[in-house]
């Protein structure tokens, strides 16, 4: 049995029943894709819905020819297949085995089987494309926030040497994409059709500058259509295969969601990118942060590194500007915030409104002198005007908000 | 001992120590506030902080004429004042005994002890005010989006009858103000400053407003100073008053989110709006959802009340527009996905591809097509053009996002 009969059979079973049936992967695991072959094209399929899946198949064409002829053309597009035990098969796709959805109920949400090969247009090692990789995904009705905010991310990833996987849809997809590209980042689309069908058309010349630097990668032959269950089989692959991933905008009950609930189901980094709630395409992102503890909400890619990062990519904490009052012990501020906003104060009052003592009030205040905080005037002691700029102004009155 | 010298007493606690003290509340839970404020005036202070405060005090004016001079200077505002055991004491704010802030390093947050009384104008009884109420709180600078946002929850709530409650200042707290006046309810300012004293000067025309059918509530004596740290010790009430917070915008390491740190210490409800993560006001925002796991994301009036509500007050589950789909079994479905986006296909293949016998899938078609989702023509089956306007039409397109 040579590799390429393995691989003719692989090919084969892809066309017979779709990518993820657990079934057919059930039967390659314990005969291997040769016999699952032979024994699928016997009739002996193990379940109803496969035999007759099969059967119409088998009504349409050899298989064993079908997939000669799709590898042939995979030659000719210059593509190639890559399938499990080669050194660029990308091994995070197979933890989907223990992937269970919960309340699973449609069949899309149950066949998550992992791939048995995979078409790949471009000349990056496929597994080393997904290796520091993080999804971006969402919908494709994007808003210019939703844009934008994915155009930075895949920027962001890109010039951290981080892959940018996605679909290939318009918005949330599209818009990483082109920020990764634009960052001279590589970037990997994961197509639900043939790697030489450019869906959506709109983003053929796309496709064409990742397939440059990046990866076109499908499970489906080339030629295959885009059929609208394949985009969510497809997904599987963009939550198993990668570190993690962020979901940018998706609204209500979208499919946009179903990436993010099996990254979730794989106890994988889930993130979610909150926006204005009075925009529908955040409504499917603000769900799922309420309906998903382990969903985190990242408002930038520093946040996203730190979930799928190893250690060193600690984000920092947003601080406001630094104040010279950051410096000050508890009771020198309590003797600076018990000045007036205007006008002077005597030191007895002050030390009395601060609830400190007077000897210590004084102490307290010649150091704030020096510092430039406070002034000290005939009539008592006084704020000092705010140094430079408006910020600073802000920051110094009373509502502390 | 009468009454009047209890609270002649208390009004004068007030005046030598800033409310929130712990040693001045616990002196008075010990003795009462008549000897309480005995032992403060003959030196017997706990500690020599609070020690120095009475006696600079002191040295400013007898603290028993300084109360008498503002409880009658209230009655000639029209104010009353309100103490523990009266029937219109909000009970709730006795909770600030219990509360112990992780990490307190500031005086402002160990000092959080339940206030000794309320200055309130208005003729709403304080406690039934404060009853079924919501804090609304957040930046001074607030954005375009969060006072629109702050409008709309101030609005819901006033709507459903309940009460708003927030300080006084610019931005969030004026807007949650205004959007409760707009829908006739009833709102709560509570001001870190006397009751006669509008500050910021700006809202003087809303807090006439607030005050025509609402409160306006202070812990300080008439014609006391905003000072700095009185709007902290401020947020104490607003947070235990009420029977939750909701934060709508705060910049990155803002005061406007102490007020929802204080509500989580108390174990309340504490509501956080997202937004545009573009947006330097809702850093805070995000951050406080990121740090405090029990933070709860709200995006609406509706999942507000869910949080502080009782049962009934169950907020819907967001749904996309119902589709014909939606009410198709897995078999239907398999069918109505396998058909072609454009062009017709003959049942043997269309079954191979939803994986579904061929007497299934003429079942499900026959039931497809009284639905009008499938048409039958002499070409196979095909998808029915979309019903109506766009919204359908988008969501019929293959990438389910």
């Amino acid at each position: 049995m040579s590799i390429d009969e393995e691989t003719l059979a692989r090919v084969a079973l892809t066309w017979l029943a779709e990518p993820g049936t657990r079934s057919v992967h059930r039967l390659v695991d314990r005969l291997g894709p040769v016999a699952a072959l032979d024994l699928l094209l016997d009739g002996g399929a193990p379940d109803e819905t496969l035999r007759n899946s099969v059967a119409a198949r088998c009504a349409a064409g050899d298989a064993r020819a079908v997939a000669a002829e799709a590898l042939a053309r995979t030659d000719r597009l210059g593509a190639r297949l890559v399938v499990p035990g080669d050194e660029e098969w990308p091994v995070r796709v197979d933890e989907l085995r223990r992937l269970r959805l919960p309340e699973a109920y449609r069949r899309v949400d149950v066949e998550t089987a992992p791939p048995l090969c995979f078409w790949v247009r471009g000349s990056w090692p496929l597994g080393e494309a997904f290796d520091r990789s993080v999804a971006v995904v969402g919908a494709r009705a994007a808003s210019g926030y939703g844009t934008h905010v994915a155009t930075e991310l895949g920027y962001g990833l890109a010039e951290r040497d981080w892959t940018v996987v996605s679909g290939g849809a318009f918005g949330i997809d599209a818009a990483a994409h082109r920020g990764a590209l634009n960052a001279g980042g590589r970037t990997v689309a994961v197509l639900a059709c043939g790697v030489d069908r450019p869906y959506p058309m709109g983003n053929a010349a796309l496709f064409d500058r990742i397939a440059d630097t990046g990866l076109l990668v499908s499970e489906w032959m080339p030629g295959a259509d885009p059929l609208r269950p394949r985009f969510l089989i497809r997904n599987r692959v963009i939550a198993a295969g990668t570190l993690g991933t962020v979901l940018v905008e998706a609204a209500a009950r979208s499919g946009a969601t179903q990436t993010t609930h099996r990254a979730l189901a794989l106890g994988k980094p889930s993130m979610v990118v909150p926006g204005p709630v009075t925009s529908a395409m955040s409504v499917g992102a603000h769900e799922t942060l309420r309906e998903h503890p382990k969903a985190r909400l990242v408002t930038g890619v520093a946040q996203v590194l730190e979930e799928v990062g190893r250690i060193g990519d600690l984000a920092p904490v947003p601080r406001g500007p630094q104040r010279p009052a950051d410096l000050l012990d508890d009771d020198a501020r309590a003797v600076v915030e018990a000045l007036p906003r205007r006008g002077a104060v005597g030191v007895d009052v002050l030390a009395a409104r601060a609830g400190v003592p007077v000897r210590t009030a004084l102490r307290k205040l010649s150091m704030l002198e020096e510092l430039a905080l406070v002034l000290r005037r005939d009539d008592g002691y006084a704020l000092a005007p705010p140094p430079r700029e408006q910020t600073a102004r802000r920051a110094a009155t009373p509502d502390g908000a």
